[in-house]
């Protein structure tokens, strides 16, 4: 006797939408990337985001190995940019810094190395100048990323960081910048955090389509704490209504993992069982 | 003997940028209606933007006759907006209360009402109802602006404000919103603190044109403090690259006075005088 159609067990209906869920490292940042990936297994999490810091802690050879063995994907690598220097040398480093980046999310597995591209340049006020910066650095990497299988996710941050992090502020801002390269070399990362307030957001979406590289999701809460970059909460804590943003980003084209990246301090003191517990169920409720 | 033409006193060389010099209130919040009119006469600042909670503890007949026997322009008054209530009485009293800004608007000579639109509904994440409730306010006070020749200046807010305080985070937005309704009624403030970083500042200038109603600057400074209302800076002491953005506003059309307007509670705390004085070299220097 079969079931019917619309039955399923607790297990299946948790089952379905969380086999998309993948776990930002920078959300248990206290955590090794072995110790990560033991929490992703235990949680049954399939997927996750790595961050360079933690992996050079590890080693890359052994980052990999551990991801692998564990059978998790790599959703994306954190982070490369920062393009934006007054000094060329600087700038070459940048460069170069990159290049090992791209290589490092290639041995990873990792689909797309995520970039924040730069704030203003230090004793600049021109932000042309910055983004200028940013497009001819991205150029530059192009070829390797191509070369190594990698798309390169450019990353619209909130304005809030426009003057000190990131002078791309606006996912159509990010997405006229990918669109002057090609699309297997670069695309944009939709972060829930960074884009929600803009109105533009679902026609950018749209048009993103398949330049969608990294879909990132955590909470607007209020009020900020003293360091901005700690502000972000799990998902329902906050203002942000995620289902219509999700559904955009299906609709164009996205079937990739969904990561959960959040800065919190209160988050990264709990117990990180508690968190992936957390993040599991919130998941499962949002998306 | 008459000087060459290019000679001038240095004298006329302050004088002729400063006559557009507008003293927004809010910079010396501390003071009363009275007390920053002489404020103003002291330093030989032509304008001043009022503030309704300002005028009323002076009493709205008393301000308006300090500020006309002092021959000061009111640049604005500041400010109505905050239509964005789940409760229909409270949307109700809101526009009753916007229509008694405007009347007070026109009672002080003030070109323009700023209007600071509102955050998210409380207990809503459905930006795009916050958005509606407010083109629906403003259709609303339409008439009343009209009849007592008074524009609406819906503000851009910066989306850091955006779940709070304003959902409309981008001066093209603003401009959509205004242009549903007729010029002479509502039109758009510019204000350089809240849409410095966006990409499409230069173009939505100039696409405003004769719909920007006033212009507001002072600067972005960091690190944020820990009420980011506060974390507003003099002119010249943070990123904002003014020139570009004044000669965009000033090709658009916009022969107004300018407007400094600055939250900080170091400037509050210092001795007015010296404040004036500053906003004033900082003025003569950037515009």
């Amino acid at each position: 006797m079969t079931p019917p159609a619309t039955a399923s067990t607790p297990e299946d209906t948790r089952a379905t939408p969380l086999r998309r869920l993948s776990l930002n490292q920078a959300t248990v940042n206290p955590l090794s990337v072995p110790e990560a990936v033991d929490l992703c297994v235990r949680h049954e999490i399939e997927a996750i985001g790595l961050w360079r810091e933690h992996v050079a802690r590890a080693g890359l050879a052994a980052a990999a190995a551990a991801v692998r063995s564990a059978g998790l994907r790599v959703s994306s690598l954190c982070r490369g940019g920062f393009f934006t220097h007054a000094d060329p040398a600087a700038r070459q480093a940048a460069i170069a810094d990159n290049k090992a980046a791209i290589a490092e999310a290639a041995a990873l597995g990792a689909p797309a190395l995520v970039l924040v591209c730069g704030g203003l340049v230090p004793g600049s006020r021109d932000i042309g100048l910055a983004r200028r910066m940013i497009a001819d650095a991205i150029g530059e990497l192009v070829p390797v990323a191509q070369s190594h299988g990698v798309r390169l996710g450019v990353e619209a941050l909130h304005p809030v960081f426009a003057a000190d992090r990131c002078v791309i502020t606006r996912l159509g801002e990010a997405l006229d910048l990918a669109e002057a390269f090609p699309a297997d070399a670069v695309g944009v990362v939709v972060d829930t955090y960074h884009v929600w307030w803009d109105a533009a957001l679902p026609a950018d979406i749209a048009r993103a389509g398949n330049r969608i590289v990294s879909y990132q999701v955590c909470d607007w809460t209020l009020p900020l704490p003293a360091d901005t970059l700690l502000g972000r909460g799990h998902v329902g804590d906050g203002h942000i209504d995620f289902p219509p943003v999700t559904a955009a980003v299906t609709a164009a084209g996205y079937t990739g993992d969904i990561e959960v990246e959040i800065f919190n301090q209160a988050i990264w003191s709990a117990p990180p069982d508690a968190t992936a517990a957390l993040v599991r169920d919130r998941f499962a409720q949002v998306f």
